[in-house]
């Protein structure tokens, strides 16, 4: 294995995209330390064994992301064995739809909490390694909820709009320091485990790329971290081809 | 007094806007209901009571807005001592400025829960009652701080992009049953104790108009109000005509 | 007939919207001077007639507004024979639909020069009246394809966008001159000889509040032109109750 | 020279922005045809030269892209001659600054006919040859004038917003069909003759990235491009790191 170019931090690595960034920026030298609820550590450690058989180099995490103490610890923990974070990716989603009058405050609160309130602790434990040295890129997942509400998406509009202006506020507030935050709306369905429960079989749609594809999605992340510090992205948004907007 | 309109509940009364808003619906006729943490319940009082002594009618609730069960009962209890619930105010701020790397997850979560959780809670329970008499009137007091994140504002901008995605996902639920929902964007700093303590004398800023006048913002919060229902507004934005923005 | 407050000039004044705007100033004590195609000059003398039976002030120009030199006549005219112009609107409409590949040049550039250019035109000879006098409100009525583009829409979309460019540079370069410039979205079906000649009998939608009622949204321009120079607005949406968007 | 992958036209092409993206497409084995004003072929020619010179394909136009008849002949000529047309790129701006009262008709006018009405025609002529392909890709060049306007900018950011409008109606319409539409929204000062012409010496501002760099712009256009279909961006921006906005 060659020398890791630094720690790239993915917060929220599940079955499709997390998995897909981690991957494309393991692909690109990086030691890629992956996130996930502790319950499903053990997926996620044989995603990991997965990317090191390749010659790469991935890590597996159980943390719970909406604790702050955990964060703090896990960007430490990262500095000090693995090497300089150079990557934060904060890909945590909370897709729900209820009708106003039937969300709970739990509900609420609980999408909130993992969409926006945790992208908020991610964002501000990398500011905190970064800033010193005044280099980092700091990338979160949106969603086209993000940009307007709709009908039955109080709780996750209002988590993903909240998610956004942190993102907004931190480049702002980054950028001058050397830190590249960027925000990636992502706007329709993608393939993976939640899309194939809900549709069944998802192959025509692959086949026609009428669905995101992760790997697809992966590529501009890896883009937005390359772009030379003369011209950099804030936002872009990504849908299929044929998707209406 | 004349036979009251039914009520009118303002969601966070303070010496400013809250306040000129409460006026604003009591002299069309509405009983209003203002609220305020219990421990300014005195301070409260008082202004119902100055209001009462002009022929209007007023009440003052000691509530803590980001209390589920207690807005729950707040609600009923209006219903059932003082008539239709047909106005709805939420009108809580939380204006803080801090760096990113400066906020704590305390600062973040408690600035949500003042300008976004308990703005959710309100308009939910509003449309709790509302819904079934197909009309009602959801007012939001925003912020140009909800239109886009700046350096120093993660915690602020994120809860009040958070509050407007609420208004907007609860104005295209409830628009078709019948509830009018809008967000008022204030942009520009509003004449009252806060802005007092911080410039001491705004005589001269308030002689040229140079900051915002309570009683000039409520005066929209009525016309939004009395909109007919073939053109009704969703969104508007309040400055001082010399502002920049 | 009451002292005139001053004259305020409608730029495109049809059957629908424009008259509904020309009425609600002319009861507002100001002499209305409509504009509208030297063609229909005869329906629009009409109007005026009409408006003056009922003891308002009102007076009818056939003129094109995409000649430069006839609109710097016009304002010319209304500020020596009739007094200082208070309020311009600019009420042009051009909505037309056709695929990007059906587009002709000639669409593309008329659509353009009604909705667009004669705005700027007439903002920028209203700013010439009114910046010396530190006075005055100049309001657009504009659409939601002004926000974003849609397929069949590159001409009008267009077109409107930069109507609202004008608008928001109009703000901020004359409201610090004191000259309230604001923006009015409509989003909507508008009652109207347009709509009678697609759905025919439009009884139904009007009872029930289905499309916008000019009447209904003239009241909004009046109430922009009244803000108090403390807290004015810059743009708003109307759309009717039921509308999704 | 290897084969040509098709034809990218370029229509815009100066100093700047224009020939950094004909040279990436050249470098990615696109014939890339580039158009500029007639007077200035003779530079153009030169650029040409200068890209075959490294074995790559370049040709020069001497183009008014806002001549309807030229822009379809050129388009025809380059079906006929060159090869498919793969890619436009279209990239005239014309930023000037005026207050509004200053603004000729004749001003207003051109600026469009520049950043807007030759955008148009370039979409249209490209969307003709690339639907009945089912592929294509088309670029604008846009500016964060086009997002909002500004005292001083009611020309240019009308311009710019109603190139804005095109694209994002193109994108909607010409999506569905296999064209890939897409915006980049430069903000900030660029280098180039300009820049130079107005600050003088620009070396320490490249060193440090202070101004955008044609050559790290135009990389985006070339990810644009080879972006898969499953995951289309519509729009992007670019400005240098420590720009604040």
């Amino acid at each position: 294995m060659a020398a890791s170019k630094g720690a790239c931090l993915v917060v929220g690595v599940g079955d499709g995209v997390g998995s897909a960034i981690a991957k494309a920026f393991a692909a690109q030298g990086y030691t890629v330390c992956m996130t996930r609820r502790p319950r499903h550590l053990d997926q996620l450690e044989a995603l990991a064994a997965e990317i090191r058989s390749t010659g790469q180099d991935a890590r597996a995490f159980g943390v719970d992301a909406r604790q702050e103490a955990d964060m703090i610890a896990l960007v430490d923990r990262i500095e000090a064995e693995i090497g300089p974070l150079e990557i934060v990716v904060f890909n945590i989603g909370a897709n729900v739809r209820f009708d106003l009058t039937e969300t709970t405050a739990q509900v609420f609160s609980k999408v909130w909490e993992m969409a926006c309130f945790a992208g908020f602790l991610a964002a501000r434990e990398a500011a905190r390694v970064m800033v010193p040295r005044g280099r980092g890129t700091i990338l979160f997942t949106g969603a086209s909820a993000s940009l307007r509400g709709k009908e039955g998406f109080s709780a996750f509009a209002s988590a993903k709009a909240g998610l956004r202006a942190v993102a907004q506020s931190a480049a702002r507030e980054l950028g001058p320091k050397g830190i590249h935050v960027a925000n990636v709306v992502v706007d329709g369905a993608i393939d993976g485990v939640f899309i194939r429960s809900m549709r069944g079989e998802v192959g025509d749609l692959l086949e026609q790329d009428l669905i995101l594809k992760p790997a697809d999605i992966a590529l501009n992340y890896v883009h937005l971290h390359n772009q030379p510090r003369s011209a950099w992205t804030h936002e872009l948004d990504l849908r299929p081809w044929s998707e209406s907007w």
